[in-house]
């Protein structure tokens, strides 16, 4: 029988449809090639080392004696500019702003190979650190309201480049969605005095059987109403709105968890396509007690159609508590 | 320069990306087999005359002497059960219902080879009128709140079967997305005293510049903020909360724009998958004074990653006002 799920923080149902359901494994292809089996450098890649002058100069990179470990650029082909002035301009149903903001790429190691789950723990803390370090300078903008951290793996998930990156894009706005998710946020606050993130962690621990990897400062499950077949959030044991308040201790944390998350995909599912984006509260929200930022995984195993883009809700063909037991009996190479 | 655009309506902002823009005949792949190059009779298509007992019985059936013209007939494999019992378990995050609710499917003509661009404007409004009454019937439930009205053709719009059909999935919720659309319709109305649609089909009709298009009763156009590149929408001019609530002579103005919509689509763009889905108020709302049903359309020409899913703002890399010019220069057959 099927069943709806309301996520509370979202307030967003799915539909857990039990009768397609299909079982975990179902979602594996274990026959495509793995990112590990490409080439560590490739002569075209404009990310690889030798090819630099692709992009415009760095605006932060970490460097050894050996070269570069990581790169901080400006996008290529930006979706905002940062040449532009805020200019508002309504008037009718003509609702528009100049287009103004920042779009960066982070080059996350030199290996064109090595996809987040294949990284080392304090690789994939470095690639946090930089984040958290660009999202901070770029929040002294006043014009910035935002910055949205993401990362594309594979075509399905919409990137054709292969070498290891992330995108941030800094907003002159701050979207409608995220507005409802602040405002949700705070309507259960004013219910309950806690906040609604704290409150899921906490019973997701109690409960056990959605938790995937749990570690010192971060907790990654599937959401008791998660909206695909792997869908994971991971989250902050300690309240706190806005991506860049966590702390170097925090985000090795947060590394170490996220890195075992996507290993436990990428060996369990074939290196799927994914995307993980950070939602964080805006710059202004920093003492917020209602919102509290995560990271939300969303490997592209099923397709949206109408109803998705009809309704805003979502039908997911595997039972999360199935999804997490499946991606916890994972074994990973040492 | 890029712009940020916002539809007055949803409250949704777009980054129209000009920088990366491409020209609407970009998106064009005339290469790819057609709909109509493909057999009239498939013997392993489920939905082909001969092959009826692979549905359950027919909920509506429009019969000519020399057989079925239209049939819709519960899905088999429903998203939602008809035989379950409405019941809500709310604790803590723990929030659920069971997954009563009504999943049909609408084949839409006998011929395998026939999507709705190709079909005669009363083939489209005998779709139209069977989803409307079918949506009429499935009101009368107390427990169905809504309906949602969709298609899915090709792959890359979430279907597999290639026989022209749609389906209707009747909800015991109100999705989260349409509440907050209704509650925006509401706040607009609130500063106004007007339907913030009807606002905009007359500002529309007075650019000009996006409309594609008209009809008598319904017309047809690129939003001011369109999400993607041809995203359109059809409105009914009159004000109406509710799809069901229009009259068989609204359904035919409304087959004649979206048929010779698709068909510019189809000819224009090279057959691209698309979803089309029907946004309408829940069944209570039938006397609403600020929300007002259409019809969206959505051909699947570009992808969504990390931004768009973390963000839920989306970028265009078209400019609405170039697509709409190109669609209305598609030359179409006689």
């Amino acid at each position: 029988m099927p069943e709806l799920r309301q996520n509370v923080a979202t307030k967003e149902w799915v539909i857990i449809a039990t009768d397609r359901a299909r079982r975990p494994a179902d979602f594996a292809d274990l026959k495509r090639p793995f990112t590990h089996s490409r080439p560590a450098r490739v002569s075209s890649c404009p990310f690889c080392p030798g090819n630099e002058t692709s992009s415009a100069p760095p605006v932060l990179e970490v460097r050894t004696e050996a070269g570069w470990d990581l790169r901080v650029v400006p996008n290529k082909f930006p979706a905002l500019s940062n040449g532009a002035e805020v200019e508002r301009s309504f008037e009718g149903i003509s609702r528009r702003m100049s287009g103004f903001g920042v779009h960066e790429v982070l080059i996350e190691s030199p290996r064109h190979n090595k996809t987040s789950g294949l990284l080392k723990d304090d690789e994939v803390a470095r690639t946090l650190r930089a984040m958290r370090d660009r999202g901070r300078e770029l929040a002294r903008d006043p014009r910035l309201m935002m910055t949205i951290y993401f990362k594309n793996h594979g075509s399905a998930a919409g990137t054709s480049l292969e070498h290891p990156h992330c995108q941030m894009i800094s907003l002159p706005v701050v979207p409608h969605q995220i507005r409802q998710r602040l405002g949700d946020a705070m309507a259960y606050f004013d219910e309950t005095g806690n906040c609604v993130y704290c409150d899921m962690v906490r019973q997701e621990l109690e409960a056990g059987s959605r938790v995937v990897v749990e570690g010192e400062h971060f907790v990654a499950f599937l959401p008791f109403a998660a909206l695909s077949p792997f869908h994971l959030w991971i989250l902050p044991r300690r309240h706190m709105p806005i991506f860049t308040q966590a702390s170097d201790k925090e985000l090795a944390s947060l590394a170490s968890v996220l890195r075992e998350t996507l290993a436990r995909l990428y060996f369990g599912l074939g290196d799927p396509d994914f995307n993980y984006v950070i939602r964080s509260a805006p710059s202004h929200e920093e003492r917020s007690r209602s919102f509290h930022w995560y990271l939300s995984i969303v490997p592209k195993v099923s397709e949206n159609a109408g109803f998705e883009l009809g309704s805003g809700m979502f039908i997911n063909t595997a039972l999360p508590e199935e999804s997490a037991a499946f991606l916890r009996a994972v074994s990973l190479p040492m």
